[in-house]
């Protein structure tokens, strides 16, 4: 299949960059059901990492097996997969080439108290392993941000001499943000900013909320009166300050919900000019059967406006 | 003798691993009494350099000398001897081939209040010694867990390059763990989990009691009605918790008791499906004559069933 | 076009220095509508990763898109674009040559309360990309300040093999230092001294206030009798802490203000002696006719005198 | 002079380590009055960094010298002189091969108030000065003791490969120890184990009080009745200790006292199986006859039961 | 000019060190009026990174311009000028080889609160400027003191390699030091050893006061009567705690004061054995006239006795 048109255009917003990430990058767009559409659905499996094994995976056991996520991913016809090493490394032997594969290099627990996360794999594990990109989560605001910044500066000039892609999960936390504040409109926005602005091919947030945190940001908000009341239009802010649409923004799905909260959602990141959803919880949590149906639904709602 | 059915399926867990790591894990799995079962027994020297030499050494002198635990798991058909650099040194020469050795490359001791591990050892040591594996400890939870998964990533890298398998001591404690939440089935669990995505190929967990610690985890475990009970019920979800039983995970000992109570923990493991047992002080600290009855005792536990 | 005597001149100051670092120094000083004059006016356009993206952009939504700022840069005949990587590297192909790069290396943002930067870029980047040189922010002053003096040194010696001049960001904060402190008129000049002192080739500070704020240094500046009532002779005073005038300083525009402040401040630093201007807010945030307006402004207030 | 049978007995429980580490054990047990006996008597020079110049050479001025401790330790035929690099190298080239030397390759001083010490000397100083040893002291409980051990970790590796032996101060400090638990008995054990475990070939420590310090270890000590009122007795059980006495384990000499009662502990150390004695301020704070005569009278005691 | 007498034995006192270090300590003990006197008088210009740019050069202006301070350590026929990097690069090329070099790798300032120090350059930097020496400040006792001591560990081993002389500046600070102990004759004293034992080629330290700091130290400074009134004993005290006064050492003279004040110290220095003198804001904050003139007089005072 050749490239469209539409991936065509997204690959121009990386004008200058290695042949090998925008190979990669092609990859990811011209994968499953989405190909060509310029939209993604990601499946992420770190849960077991971040909340632990029975928390992600007792709703449907047949999770805890890593071939079981493998085979959800490709026979839902999504992008990609994304998950900690020892995951990928249980399945990329016998899957090998049927799906995109993202190494999450950098992981965090919930036993622990401090903000940070490890790096659990390197760019040389991703190639071993024939990944097409890297993931990276950072904590703007931690006490610590300034060394995960490092971390994965050093981790994405590998991975650009790899001809691997680099995304970044920008999850602000600690610093001058409260709860609240971390899914703030202001704050999300900056998140993806930054993660452009340290070299993200693809840029992973959550969702904003409406309200605008920092009181310093304030006036910014209400001078321009950007909108901030429909999702779609705070999806179109989150995106416009990634380099004005150019770079590829997805949103995270959040805590499992029903199916129509989900679609819901996937309605608001579409019509506001997002690319794309990473759906965990909400798609292995589910038995097969729901699962394939849910994400169904959420592929065909992407693809009603390319 | 040529390798069996159950260990080739094990093997058939780790697909697409390096061969030099299939061939150490086929070096521990058919060694001495238990070669071809699928099951394992590892005697672990690192007591003296945790709780000292009198604590560890005392009740049977004769193991205060390095050769006396290298014959000891020779003459008892052990597995492995599993110990601290200085003392695998003390004895590689001489039993050079007799029995495969685990090098601990980590170690804590008693003295201090900081809750981390010395790497006191390389996998470069591990593989002049003719080591089979390296075991390394991680602490989850602990403020210094990143560091400890990020040093067991580079170890495990050169380990996995050297052929060399990769044995994780998963004791979560610290963060918002108190003493009882170490040892909660929910926390071991949990350990088993992460070790399993951290690489390990085999997994070193304590035998979980029934309490699920962290009330975040509680709705999982009551939704789906883990049953917990029974020590094999809790066996077999902590093993279901390392990619559904397709890692090796085996139990550690504890501190010394009866030969009838650590019979009854070993038939516990063995009915929920553990792969093993890790027996030190309950070897060691009994003379000779006792220690090897019992060791007997616990290799045809496992045996009966296999 | 040939390098006038004032270039020439101001390359003698800079004399056993590589001369891959005098060619870049001479495409800064040759470039634009200020070539040959010895002044500089630098567009900088990291206020993205400082006061997040609205803040930044939403007054002038245009900017959001890093090629406008390129374009921008061009099209008022300005000396150089000053940005982080991801911003450079989303234009340096498509303008390549038109405009000499200068890459920040390291970044800091307003979420976090840690005094300190993250490397964000290296040396291999800039060169990659075609830049003129690098950009580093030091806080002399800050629990963290010898670390990045440290970090500067190891990329400057980097920078210099490679033929790219380096820029210091000598922003005194922290330590003895409160709020008026950082821009009292010692401090200022500490800072332009030490940036010397470190190796810099280009000094960027905030034009001074006029109180002398450390209590050792007032004895010095009362029996000296150095003026500080003019903005020009405390340019004056800052200037000659860099090596007697001996190093270019250029001075940062600040937060957004009115055309004709702007231009009497940028009096004051011609006046003065100093080198030229960073402007970057009132630049970006403006419309591009406005923009290009006082750009105009500043550059023909600069070439008045030279 | 050909290895004596005592000294081929002690090679014997180094077997499997390098032939250069074993020559370089070779120099120093046939070295001296005490060749081919199996005993070493050291003379340590780090009082200076450790105590200061005055506390350490006022009392004997000659010994601010270098060159006077190379001639006094050459001329009461000790095993060895050891001291800090600037010491070593104000002397190694005039006594080249006269004299085995130990270069201590970390210090501290008591100028500070933090528990650690500094690596001021590497392997290849070590080699440079032809060195037999390296020599270097580890704090087990203080809250850098795990730092420490990865620092002598790395230096032995370096050090076995360049064939020299690897000398280990085992001095327990901070955590859960307070001054008097520094030198208990269980405390003193743990420390020499520990060293052994850590691969040294030559540990000190301070002969033992009688006190056990730590509550967990009572139980084992009064359930094997360790004896422990004569000073034989606790040399004994630290020598057992350090792999059932197959590791050579030397004991401190301590501040000044008079010839008597130093020798007393010297008869304490030889008759409970003690390898021997470092002495410093009990040498060279005497003037170099009476030196002589009580370095001469401690080499004797050892020899008389040899 | 051929080696006279007085240096070869100086240079005796170094045997066993790389040719190439010889040379550069000859290179600066036969430069100059004292040119084979074994004397040495110094200039160093750090004081505008210490103190800040005013406080340093505003009684002299003319001292803003880097070259002015080369030119007035040439014209006073002075032993050498050390400076950190920026200042000396400033005038390298310029005046190569006519005066030697130390290029002082760290430095510290006067806004921060932090006792440390950065390491503002490298032995390569002093290669590339053709220097003599490189200079290094430790501050025994601080918190950070260990750090140090391995990095001018680091750095002393490189320029040996490179055949530069290593000078250490030993200024005690922090730990258990008031500000009163830091110029104690003790811990003047102390400070000189470690330096020594750091492998210091020439050591600078502060003249001492008659205070003796330590109380641990003051039995040894009674008992062996150390005569401390006059300064002429203290600074031969200070000597011989460098290995007999087989070490270098110079004193700083530290703040302005009147001629016959400097004078007056300098007979001191001379009178106890100090090998010389480090004169920086008496010289370079007097008009040339006057400094020259006061250089002049030093020389002379220096030459009286040799």
């Amino acid at each position: 299949m050749r490239v469209t048109e539409r991936v065509r255009d997204i690959l121009g917003y990386y004008d200058g960059e290695q042949p090998g990430v925008k190979a990669s990058l092609v990859r990811l767009l011209m994968q499953g059901r989405l190909a060509g559409s310029g939209r993604m659905v990601i499946l992420p499996v770190d849960q077991g990492f971040e909340h632990g094994p029975a928390r992600s995976f007792a709703p449907n056991p047949a999770a805890y097996d890593p071939r079981y996520v493998f085979e959800l991913a490709i026979e839902a016809g999504l992008t990609a997969l994304a998950a900690p090493l020892g995951l990928l490394r249980a399945g990329a032997d016998r899957y090998a080439g049927e799906i995109p594969l993202i190494l999450k290099i950098n992981n965090a627990n919930s036993l622990g108290t401090v903000k940070d996360e490890a790096i659990t794999a390197t760019v040389r594990d991703a190639t071993e392993l024939g990944c097409s990109a890297i993931g990276f989560t950072i904590y703007p605001g931690s006490d610590r941000q300034y060394d995960m910044f490092e971390e994965i500066r050093a981790a994405s000039a590998e991975a650009r001499a790899a001809g691997l892609a680099v995304v970044i999960w920008a999850y602000p936390r600690g610093g001058i943000l409260e709860a609240e504040g971390e899914t703030a409109l202001d704050v999300v926005a900056y998140g993806a900013h930054m993660a452009a602005l340290l070299g993200a091919h693809i840029i992973k947030v959550k969702p904003p909320s409406a309200l605008v945190f920092d009181p310093a940001a304030r006036p910014a908000y209400e001078k321009a009166a950007i909108p901030r009341e429909r999702l779609a239009d705070r999806i179109a802010h989150v995106v416009q300050s990634a380099f004005d649409g150019r770079r590829i923004v997805v949103f995270s799905g959040g805590a499992a919900k029903d199916d129509a909260a989900v679609l819901d959602e996937v309605r608001g990141i579409r019509d506001g000019g997002g690319y794309g959803s990473i759906v965990g919880r909400n798609a292995f949590q589910r038995n097969r059967r729901d699962a394939l149906h849910l994400l169904e639904g959420i592929v065909s709602t992407y693809l009603e406006t390319t």
